[in-house]
């Protein structure tokens, strides 16, 4: 990259905020889970093996951050549903990430079941960095700019 | 999604196999600085304010990943330079897609300086999850195929 570097004992960039929330292994497992469906707490404790203790403080750091959130049953409203919110649903390109990246290099084989497009059952492409237009850039085609030299654009994000 | 769901139990996926090696939010950190052209252990320690044994603990274990790699300076060989190996620069794009939720959710107004493509200084695009064709996908639009069921496709990556 370029010769400016963000200030790194600063906290406000957004990887620091995002790891306040999920910067844990257990909570993204609890978020894969909850993306393929599962939203009892005796599910996520049977499925993904883990103590209950942990679960229930990893479940309620979720709720706080606004990742999931706590619905009563309709038909039992003892019982309780946890879902993924829309902030949690947008964390869903960052895991993905993460996983294509694990499969590329830690287990030599791609998993299965595979992530599929419903529309034509194709697999969906590498999660990747692209500019405004679309081209997809490496490492060491970016560079970091100050916010004032740039012009106003709605689609900034970075 | 669909009615196919993961094997939640095991954990040959992407994402527990990305968390062994990043689960930890010092990693993602120490990465962070990487990406900004810190190579010195005393540099990470200044600029990051991260306990000395904490970050050679975790320089260390990124190293045995394959994450970073210890090169001795030619100018003075008992000074160590820690460089990002590709599989490192490979989690750009997770590191990215965190970095734009935290922004988006956390900090109300996007962090500064602000990441463009050199070749235009326009700022990057948001991470998304997109179909094998380019079209941007969601949740809402995926569903897991038993590999069997799927043709060849060198595509293949989830």
């Amino acid at each position: 990259m370029g010769e400016l570097r963000e200030p790194l004992d600063q906290t406000d960039c957004g990887l620091p905020v995002a790891l306040e929330a999920m910067g844990e292994r257990w909570s993204f497992m609890i978020l894969r889970a909850a993306f393929n469906g599962v939203h009892h707490f005796e599910d996520f404790l049977n499925q993904l093996g883990i103590a209950r203790n942990i679960l229930a403080n990893r479940l309620a750091r979720l709720v706080e951050h606004g990742i999931m959130r706590r619905e009563q049953m309709e038909e039992d409203r003892r019982k309780v549903l946890y879902c993924l919110t829309d902030k949690g649903e947008d964390l869903l390109p960052a895991m993905l990430a993460l996983r294509q990246w694990g499969e590329k290099y830690g287990l030599g084989v791609p998993s299965n079941p595979v992530l599929v497009d419903k529309r034509d059952a194709l697999p969906i492409a590498p999660i990747s960095i692209q500019a405004h237009d679309g081209r997809s850039i490496t490492w060491h085609e970016l560079q970091w700019r100050d916010r004032g030299e740039l012009g106003e654009s709605p689609e900034d994000c970075c």
